[in-house]
Formats: C-alpha cells, structure tokens, sequence
C-alpha cells in the first residue's frame, strides 16, 4: 500500500480516476468494483492487483490528492519567502488542482466519513498536515490586530475554494487565473485590514449576543 | 405533500431532525426507515402517514429547509431599505440558520444528487429563488468597477458560509455573531474595493494564461 502511493503508474492513474468519476457521479455505495471493471475494461483480478477492497481504492484516492496537492504546495513555498505571495501560490495551487480534479473534490469532501481505521487515520493526518501549512502561510500575513478569529479565517477561505466542486464549470465560467485573483482579492482586503477598520455597521449589528431578528 | 411543507406538525417535525440525523451520520443510502421508526419511536406505519417513500423523506428534509431559509430572508429583507444592512441580515439569517442544523445542511450539501424527478427539480427551484435574491442583494452592494465576476462574488460567500458543516463547533468555536462579524468582514472589504484598488500582486501573478509554477 505504502509503496503503491509514489509509484508512477499509469494504469493505478487511470483505475483511480475512473473510480473517483464513478464514485462522485453514482455515489461511493452505490459504485462496485464490477462497475469500475467495466469502465475502464480492467479485469476484476487486474483490479485487485492494486487494492484489496472498495475501501482501500477509496482510501487510495483520497491520499493520492491530498498528497499531491500538500507536496506540491511544500515545493512551491520552499522557493519563496514573501510572506504575500506565499498566500498568492497556496491559492493558486489549491484552485489549479482542484479545477482539475472536481470529481476527486467532491469524493473527497463527501466521503470522508466512508473511510474507518487506520484508512481514516492517514487521510486525517495529511489533511492536518497541510491546513496547518495553510494556516502558518495565513498567520505569517496576518496583521496583529485583525480580530479574525484564526479558524474562521483558514476554514472560510478553504469554503471558498473548495465549494468550486458545487458550481464552477470551466467551459462556461472564468479562466482559472481571474478565478485564483477574485478569491485573492475577496479574501485578502477583509485579512488585511485590521479591527480598527472593521465596519462600524459590522460591528454594531454583530455585537449583541441575542439579536432581535429572531424570534425564538 | 404540498399541504404538509406549511404544517406546523410537532411529529412531522421530530421526523424530519431525527431523520436528517441519521442521513448525516450515516448517510442516506445506509440509513432505512426502519432505522428512523426505531430511532423516533415511530411505527412505520405512522411513518408512511407523512410519506411514501425515502425519497420522499429526503425531499421533505431539503425543501423543509430551503424553504423555511428563504421565507426568513424574505421576511427581514422586506424590512430594510439600505443595501448594506440588506447584506448583513443576509449573512446573519444563513449562518444562524445552518448553525442551529448543521446535521440538515449536510445533507442538503451531500444528498441532491439523491433526488430524481419532480422531487429533485422542486428543491432546485427554490434553491435557484434563494440564490437569486442573495445575489440581488449583493448586487445592489457591488461598486460599479469591482471587477470580480458576480458568479465568483456568490459562490465564494456561500462556500465560506457553508463550509462551516465540516468544522464549526459551537460549543468551542467563536459563537454565531462572531462567525457572521468575521465572515462580513473577510468577504465585504475585498468586494466593495474597485478593480484600482485590486493588489497589483494578485493582479500580476493572475495576469498570465499559464502560470510557471505547474510542471505539465
């Protein structure tokens, strides 16, 4: 198992993203093995050359992206220091790979919990891995009085990015590149500016613990 | 089924929690009537009183709370005049809504596909209706140069909103009025800011069709 994660292999290549197709568009319980067969004309044997059962395959996907994505983003912040364009390179990284791999996203957030074990466990631990990357990138920019709690902070901007799954069509909507930047810009004013700045209506409105708009 | 959506109905009402419950945590295809009748105390037979099918339930569950989420919107937008608050009672109506049924919105992010037919093309439409008068408001908000494509501007503001399912703990993260304060901030001030005003980083690194950093 351990070794199948860096192999280059293009035929695990093509068995992964054919299941995590299958998996995203027919639901992981509903998907067999049998079906993967017949979709990528890969016999029933060839496939359990490479897991032992549905869940390790789940398993494989889910580690392969994270892994990828979180070594790719190692890479990318080793050769730079300014702490801004470290921001701009961890949200370039995170969109370019998920735009490319919106059926494994969307394995990926919906399946989580179908994982048990030590499955679990190492899919857990390189997902902490990297939004504890993500979260020092953050810090490192972060004016010392922006009153932005920190998890709200990482987690809105892992929201914004990861919801594409939900929406985002490439052949119909923006490139990439302005999508990467219109993040940037939504996300990094707001950051950036510190809790003097914040709006006074922002303030005000959000201030009492009980507002009157609701009813019960 | 039409008359039952508007039914202040206690039972009805005990089913749909308990139910979404158990589709969150055990998933929808998992999880079987029977498993809800044991659960809620509730014979089947009193069961399929309010339904005919899982389906069914499921649909209930979803329009249940799209439709009680844009009735409430409706109910404080008609209240208030200036686009600025519109957008704050907006963001505040959301959160404080998915915060109290954190179980239903992971169902309504993860079990849509689940849905066929007319049950399916209900739940979009009215969805279709709330996103639309979400955006009606954040247009009315939008400086005439911001430069951010309106789709982007939505989507990022609800993945911020709607992430929160997969970490928002209540009882130990900032309570609501922090998290709506936060996310107002984060996202208002990169929004309202004009395309001059957009970071001359994010605008070079995002300039170029195809970035360096990727390798194939």
């Amino acid at each position: 198992m351990t070794e199948l994660r860096h192999t280059r292999d293009d035929k695990l290549a093509l068995i992964l993203r054919a299941s995590a197709t299958m998996f995203a568009d027919k639901g992981y319980h509903e998907a067999s093995i049998r079906d993967i067969s017949r979709e990528t004309g890969i016999s029933l044997s060839g496939l359990y050359y490479y897991f032992r059962s549905k869940e390790e395959l789940l398993f494989l996907i889910q580690d392969h992206c994270f892994t990828t994505l979180y070594e790719n983003l190692g890479r990318l912040l080793a050769e730079e220091n300014d702490p801004y364009q470290r921001f701009l390179l961890m949200v370039e990284n995170h969109l370019r790979y998920f735009v490319n791999n919106m059926k494994e996203m969307k394995v990926l957030s919906h399946e989580l919990d179908s994982l048990t074990g030590e499955f679990r466990q190492r899919v857990n631990q390189i997902k902490r891995q990297y939004t504890e990357t993500c979260s020092s990138v953050l810090e490192a920019l972060a004016p010392e009085d922006s009153g932005i709690d920190a998890r709200v902070a990482i987690y809105s901007l892992f929201g914004m990015m990861n919801w594409i799954y939900n929406w985002y069509h490439p052949e119909r909507d923006v490139a990439v590149e302005e999508l990467a930047a219109d993040m940037c810009q939504l996300f990094l004013r707001g950051y950036l500016s510190g809790v003097a700045e914040r709006s006074e209506a922002v303030a005000e409105r959000f201030s009492t613990p009980s507002p009157s708009i609701w009813r019960t």
